[in-house]
C-alpha cells in the first residue's frame, strides 16, 4: 500500500462525500477508492445524515451495511440522486472501469444517477486511455470472446483469481476478460464494436457518463471535469 | 513453488493415471495436484489412450480441453469409471476438499465414479483434520451461515479474491466461507452440522468417499489406504 496514493483516493472520496445531501439516495461504488467514500459515508450517518445507499455489487453492500449505511436496490428506489465511484483510468469524459469486477452493476446504478461524481488519484488521469478494458462474460463465450478481441487487434486475458483454482468469477458467476486494445485512439468506435460482441455482458468503457472527476493529488482534490 | 512438493504433487498424479485404462470414463479433479493428472492424462491420450474426461470444475475443463482430452459432463455419461482428485488434508478415509473452490462439483463427480482415486504430496496427511472446511454459500446466507459456524465453536472466514475486489465466488456466484473447527475430533458429526445448515450448498468434509490415497513422498508415491 502506498501511503501518498492512499491519502489522494481518500481526499478524492471524502470531497465527494461533501456533495451528498440530507435526504438523498446515494449510489455506492466498488472498489478501493469507493470504500474510502463508504468509509466518509457511513461517518457523516454517524453524525446524523440521513441517506439511502444503493451498492453497485455485493462487496459494496456489505462495505456499507457494515459503514452503518441504510442500504436498498436499484429496483426499490424512484432513482438515485448521486453516485460516487471509481475508475481505473480516466481520460477527457472517458473513464475505464471494472479491475474490481463490478462494472456491469456499476454502470447499471452510475448511469441511472442524476449526478456521477468519479473519483480517483492522480496515476488514473491520463493523456490517451491505454488500460485493458475489463469484459463480464458469459462462460460459454470464453473462447468466442477471445478471437473476436483478437479480431479487433486487441489481446484478451481470462481473469485468473488468487484464491482459488482457475478463473476469477463475477457475483453472477461469470468469467472476467481483460481486452488490451493498446492505445485507445476511438473510444466510442471500440466501445460499439464490445457492446456487439455476443457473450459480452458489460465492458468496462464508461463515455460521459461521469458528470465530475475528482482527482486526488499530492496539492489537495482537483476536478478534472 | 517448492519444487520438492511440486514434483511429489506430479509423481502421485503421475501414478494415478497409470490406473486409468482404455475406455474409461474418468472424473478430472480441480486443483494443482490434479492439474498435474491432466497433463499426464492429456500425454496418455496424445500417445493413443481413449477415455472421456468429466471435469469437476469449469477450471478443470478448460485445462483438460487445453490437454486434448475428449470432454463430457456428468448427465451426458452412464457413470464414471474412476475420478483422480486432489485434496487439501487427508486423514483415515476422510478429505477435506475445497481449496480450489469447486468442491459441490467435486462431490458429485467423486461420489458418483466407482473407484475415487485421491492425491496429494505428504505435507497434506495429517494425524488429525485440522484444516478450515471450506463452505460454498449463497451470498443472502452470508451471515446466517458465519454465526451457525460460530454457534458450532468454529470460525468462519469469508473468502476474498486477488483480484476483483471484495468476495472470491464460485463459478455459480456463491459465496466461499472457510469454517475453522480446530482439530477436529469427530469429522461425522461436524459434517452432519454443516449438511443441515441453511444456505450452505456443500461443505469440504468428504468422509468415505476416497477408495484409496496415493502420497507423493521424497521416497517415491506411497498408499495411504
Amino acid at each position: 500500500m502506498d501511503p501518498d496514493h492512499e491519502s489522494m483516493k481518500r481526499a478524492a472520496a471524502e470531497a465527494a462525500v461533501e456533495m451528498v445531501e440530507d435526504g438523498m439516495i446515494v449510489g455506492i461504488g466498488t472498489g478501493s477508492t469507493a470504500a474510502y467514500a463508504i468509509t466518509a459515508l457511513g461517518e457523516a450517518v454517524e453524525a446524523g445524515l440521513e441517506i439511502t445507499g444503493v451498492p453497485t455489487s455485493d462487496a459494496a453492500r456489505y462495505r456499507a451495511k457494515t459503514a452503518g449505511i441504510t442500504i436498498s436496490d436499484l429496483d426499490m428506489v424512484d432513482g438515485i440522486d448521486l453516485a460516487i465511484d471509481g475508475a481505473d483510468q480516466a481520460c477527457e469524459g472517458t473513464l475505464i472501469k471494472g479491475g474490481g469486477g463490478a462494472h456491469t452493476r456499476e454502470r447499471i446504478v452510475d448511469a441511472a444517477a442524476d449526478q456521477f461524481i468519479a473519483i480517483v488519484d492522480e496515476r488514473k488521469v491520463v493523456d490517451q486511455l491505454d488500460a485493458p478494458i475489463p469484459l463480464e462474460v458469459l462462460p460459454a463465450a470464453r473462447h468466442l470472446v477471445q478471437a473476436a478481441v483478437d479480431d479487433l487487434g486487441g489481446t484478451a486475458t481470462v481473469r485468473t483469481s488468487g484464491s482459488t483454482d482457475g478463473p476469477a468469477y463475477t457475483e453472477r458467476g461469470m468469467l472476467l476478460i481483460d481486452a488490451d486494445m493498446g492505445m485507445i485512439e476511438d473510444a466510442s468506435a471500440v466501445a460499439k464494436e464490445l457492446d456487439t460482441l455476443p457473450g459480452v455482458i458489460d465492458h468496462g468503457l464508461f463515455i460521459g457518463l461521469a458528470d465530475s472527476l475528482l482527482v486526488g493529488t499530492p496539492d489537495g482534490v482537483e476536478r478534472e471535469w
